[in-house]
């Protein structure tokens, strides 16, 4: 069963793939000491609540409903610390990486478990950077049981955009298809996809276009689907900035920047397009985000061939959508 | 966490979706009195144990392994009335389909949860069968806690092809695409697809055809890859069958039969083929099974113009398929 709880935490934690940016998209599953699943939960934004001790907090309101729990992490932490009663004495956790014992916008989560009197800590994957490291060794010291490396080459795979991002740019190249491979129509993807997007859109560097898109659909490129802030954009075109009608949205969304050429210091670009601009980008993209809806039309399919590998695939609404590596 | 448990039940459950014949796919969820997950299992072939007696079995083995257990549905069913020492008392169920109440190949499921001192069972769907029906009434009045309509709306999607194929015949139409939405190449399906396929076909009644399919690609149509038995053949086609090639694999098949017309008493019936057959029978299709790569190609796509609506999506290796309607 060990597998099976490791496997809901990955799940969990990929449905915040990319939206921790620039931390990493992990999760933690919390059981009592009978077995019984307390929480399931993932890191969700940067600056929020690591997954430890979001899912601990959930644990905590669902075994002490009557007392309120402060919402930011650091009182958050410090407030379980001093109330929790013993409630977690001898639970396991279940966390997709190795927990942090370093203070950094939170308190150490390997501290936490600790405090609190885990038994048994199920981690998938060893953190190999240097600052956060150390929780496994840490945890041994007090007195816990640890397990490293529950289904590894999984915990891999979720942490691969950070691995990426952390060295140097991540490009994610995102798509919508019908099922039957056609990047037409006016809305390919459903609303609970184009969130997800505008998500990602709102903590990315730059959101890279085309200008041959820019002219032809007019668009906004905001992140108002999540109420987040528009990203910055970097246009790609033979021609110059000068000529766009400057009455197309995009450039009227205050404060946003626009550039003509990728900046360096762009550590998480999105490039959106079509066809084309998928095929003259193939060969640089880290990752591919391709939504695609349950719809056949008679429109043209995009046919540049690609084997994709599968790193993530999931559902929003009727629409799947995977991520996915050359 | 009601509705997780049974989404895990119903997820388990699909799995098994038309496999059951002529059976429903049903699954259930054993929690023992702390909360803990002892088993998460389906009734997974018509003659076979039902989901309550195949989790509550396998419950049996993770708590006495020691004790070896009985195959045979009706012998084991005894065994474990005899043998279970108490240790399901005060467990909770959460089965898809409310437990029947009748001697059928298998003992009655309901008088199983009744005899282990289980103390609540959750149902998503009342069973509207006569004959098995009265589980919910049979438990509560031996003291069991019972809550009908958990996720009930997704509980019927499950149920729905075993509705359709009791009162007529119920017509499955499969389908290969790549991501790009195109029927073409040698394999597009991976092997766990294909075995699905397989596995379907060795329990449905007939297997329709279209006559070009079999000229062009001159298949066996078995059941190979689960080693199960090879369906009976329709052959729809304007020519007569001595017309065909009698060295065509599929005419070689040792006690297959071969119609030109599906006959009335087939209630089964899984057509497979290509563009030109989907859009034929596309109107009097109940469901599609739509499996589809992750990869993109140079081939056309298909494009007959049809909204699915989905009720299932799974994976199977990198490959995703889909139960959809119209």
């Amino acid at each position: 069963m060990k597998e099976f709880y490791m496997n809901l935490a990955l799940s969990e934690a990929w449905k915040y793939q990319f939206l921790t940016y620039p931390n990493p998209a992990v999760a933690c599953v919390i059981l009592d000491r009978n077995g019984k699943i307390l929480a399931i939960k993932a890191h969700e934004k940067a600056g929020c609540a690591h997954a430890e001790l979001n899912a601990i907090s959930h644990a905590f309101k669902s075994l002490k409903p009557e007392i309120p729990l402060p919402k930011e992490a650091n009182a958050l932490h410090e407030f379980i610390c001093k109330n929790h009663q013993g409630i977690f004495k001898d639970s396991i956790a279940f966390v997709t990486l190795e927990p942090c014992t370093h203070q950094g916008k939170t308190p150490p989560c390997a501290k936490l478990f600790s405090e609190l009197g885990f038994k048994t800590i199920f981690i998938s994957v060893k953190d190999e950077n240097k600052l956060a490291s150390g929780g496994a060794e840490f945890l041994k010291k007090q007195g816990i049981e640890v397990e490293l490396g529950i289904l590894e080459e999984k915990g891999k795979q979720l942490l691969k955009p950070f691995l990426i991002w952390q060295k140097k740019q991540f490009k994610l190249f995102k798509l919508a298809l019908s099922m039957n491979g056609s990047p037409f129509g006016k809305i390919v993807s459903n609303e609970l996809s184009r969130t997800y997007a505008h998500k990602i859109r709102s903590v990315i560097d730059l959101l890279v276009v085309g200008g041959d898109t820019i002219r032809k659909d007019r668009p906004i490129l905001d992140a108002r689907l999540c109420k987040g802030k528009a990203p910055d954009i970097c246009i790609l075109t033979r021609k110059q900035l000068d000529d766009f009608d400057k009455n197309i949205p995009l450039f009227k969304v205050p404060k946003r920047q626009i550039y003509t050429q990728v900046p360096h210091e762009a550590k998480f670009l999105m490039y959106e397009g079509g066809e084309n601009f998928l095929k003259i980008f193939k060969n640089e993209i880290d990752m591919f985000l391709i939504f695609q809806n349950p719809n056949l039309n008679n429109e043209k399919n995009v046919t540049i061939p690609l084997n994709f590998k599968v790193l993530y695939r999931g559902f929003l609404g009727n629409n799947i959508y995977g991520i996915y590596e050359l």
